[in-house]
């Protein structure tokens, strides 16, 4: 398939369809009714939590369902500004999705104190960076970067934050199905991600809430969600999340190498047929950029044209964040990266899923060279 | 189908689900992506809230998509907290769903007036009412109770709220797919609900802003839904929303004496087969509860022996609102409806949709008088 815009959305996975519509055939009764076709629903329900906090090292009851990341970015926002030391800041990476800068706007302000971009894995062990995070009301990295694929050290943040006495807020939505989750909640104390990333249906995702969250909540309303959210439980689609990810972790996750080789030889091949092309973060070890992410800098040409050429040839690729998009002005993730400004209305984001092909990478490059050419023509 | 629990939700319904399942195969791309298949989702997505407008005489940039009515609730009664003059209360009718009374709590906390329950049309026009509205940040009183089925004027709480120059928030959840939505729009300065009490998806709804209410939003993060709610939109839910709807209201609402006729059979037949069965609001004239909704007191046992007896015999009634269900303490609307409090433990909420035929109704009468009969048996 050429479609090379997983980052921003990826199609219904096989298995999510399959148990979205057996539960909207079987289970589709109110959790909360009194009947035992509610109480059948119930108990799919509290498995399907068990099953989701197996797959990232959480306690059942540290899941909250929602209706995704934005939704958990806004709550956790909310929830550490109340529980917060008057005046407390949140430590902030530059390079956050939308949904956590624009939370932390709104309940930090003024407190935010930026840290450095991605920084390595022995940089959390620093004098500097210890400083720059104690006292705060919690430190906010991501585990994967949704524009450039780079990888956070997210088991290095949480061992500082835990010497610290910080909560650790991380955004897994990139991560999540791409890189095993396993030991993600014993690190992070709070985790957000969204199912439609992984191969689950759009509108739903999950919190992994903290210890001592006890009154943490999404919205006020009914009992639901253990007290942590009200609203009627959207259990097809929690069905169907929890079976995308679990499929993913079962029968993916060994193939990264490989996949890491097939991004690498598109890589090459665009260097080579385009001279002047970069890749953001190509100084870095491979596996530190997530294995279906590549952003380029093309050598001239505005990203928009580039997209254009490749979309008629059948493939879909991006300039950066969807959510982003409609903001205007350049990408601040590329600027968190040092990309120089004149430089970022050149990046095309290209992210591939499991089920991407070597064939489809190659295809890929042809289609990039030939765009060059058409751009050239005059 | 011998499901009687609709108020607390129903099964998707065929059109919603052929609209879902077409959205996930040809238009699930992020509407934010700068290619032209996302740009089909984007226009797909404006075409479906102008349908969703029509519907209910809004205009197409007053609807915010989002996952469902407690989200809505939550969002404006902040919004509306935020735009408040300095000490303003809210009025608030005392029967309200629990994500109007919960929401109004967080953020109004002890400035709620309680509105009389109940109140008929032309006691809106009464000087108590008007001044108890008077300087009001907001009233809130639903378009149909959930529990009773009672369905509230409107028409004239709109214009009593126009004349004290006070905004208006009206939960549509239990009316939109029962009534027709014409002019709901026009009268509310705010409208909330949820698609799935009109065979629609879960997770998924909508809020009807108000004029000059541009700063509203649901939560921070992209730009989407015109700046007032981040997060990848969820257009797969929101095109079987509105699909649901649209055959809701072009198909049924005709329907109405017909199946007031068939509750009225069903009414007559309880009370005459159990004696001392009560209805609620049995004084008021039949069409001002909801075509669907009959509560009844029955005159001994609890009323979750009941449940479990029809439940035995494939029936799928309530005890009353999903929503309060973990709440524990008796039924907040019941009390507000005078219902003493001794009764309430006996209460039974019985909800059918446009699907529920008229044999339905008759085999529920005999399935309550089977369950009369098991209850007395020593």
């Amino acid at each position: 398939m050429p479609y090379f815009d997983h980052n921003a959305t990826s199609p219904l996975s096989p298995v999510a369809r399959e148990a979205w519509l057996r539960a909207q055939d079987e289970l589709w009764q109110n959790p909360s009714s009194p009947t035992r076709a509610a109480a059948r629903v119930r108990n799919a329900l509290e498995a399907a939590r068990e099953k989701l906090a197996a797959l990232i090292d959480a306690r059942p009851e540290q899941i909250v369902f929602n209706s995704g990341a934005t939704e958990g970015a806004s709550a956790v926002m909310a929830w550490l500004a109340r529980a917060a030391a008057p005046g407390a800041h949140i430590a902030l990476n530059p390079a956050e999705h939308p949904c956590v800068l624009e939370s932390a706007g709104r309940f930090f302000a003024n407190r935010i104190r930026w840290l450095p971009a991605a920084v390595s894995a022995s940089e959390w062990e620093t004098e500097n960076l210890k400083s720059q995070i104690s006292g705060a009301a919690a430190v906010a990295v991501m585990a994967a970067n949704n524009e450039t694929g780079f990888i956070h050290p997210w088991r290095e943040i949480a061992a500082a934050c835990r010497d610290a006495r910080v909560p650790y807020l991380c955004d897994a939505t990139q991560w999540l199905g791409k890189l095993p989750g396993s030991g993600l909640a014993q690190s992070a104390d709070w985790l957000i991600a969204s199912a439609h990333k992984f191969g689950g249906p759009k509108g739903v995702g999950f919190v992994k809430i903290a210890d001592q969250a006890e009154s943490f909540d999404s919205h006020a309303g009914g009992a639901q969600e253990h007290g942590h959210r009200g609203g009627t439980e959207n259990y097809p689609a929690i069905a169907a999340m929890v079976a995308a990810l679990e499929d993913a972790e079962a029968r993916r996750m060994h193939l990264e190498t490989e996949r890491l080789r097939w991004r690498a030889g598109f890589e090459r091949a665009i260097v080579q047929t385009i001279p002047g092309t970069q890749i953001v973060g190509q100084n870095l070890p491979p596996e530190e950029r997530l294995w279906n992410t590549v952003t380029l800098l093309m050598p001239r040409e505005d990203n928009t044209r580039w997209v254009a050429q490749l979309d008629k040839r059948g493939f879909q690729v991006s300039t950066g964040s969807a959510c982003a998009t409609g903001k205007g002005g350049p990408s601040h993730v590329l600027a968190a990266m040092r990309v120089p400004p004149d430089a970022a209305p050149r990046a095309i984001r290209v992210s591939s899923s499991w089920e991407t092909s070597r064939e489809d990478w190659q295809t890929l490059a042809t289609a990039f060279a030939e765009a060059a050419q058409a751009l050239h023509a005059p």
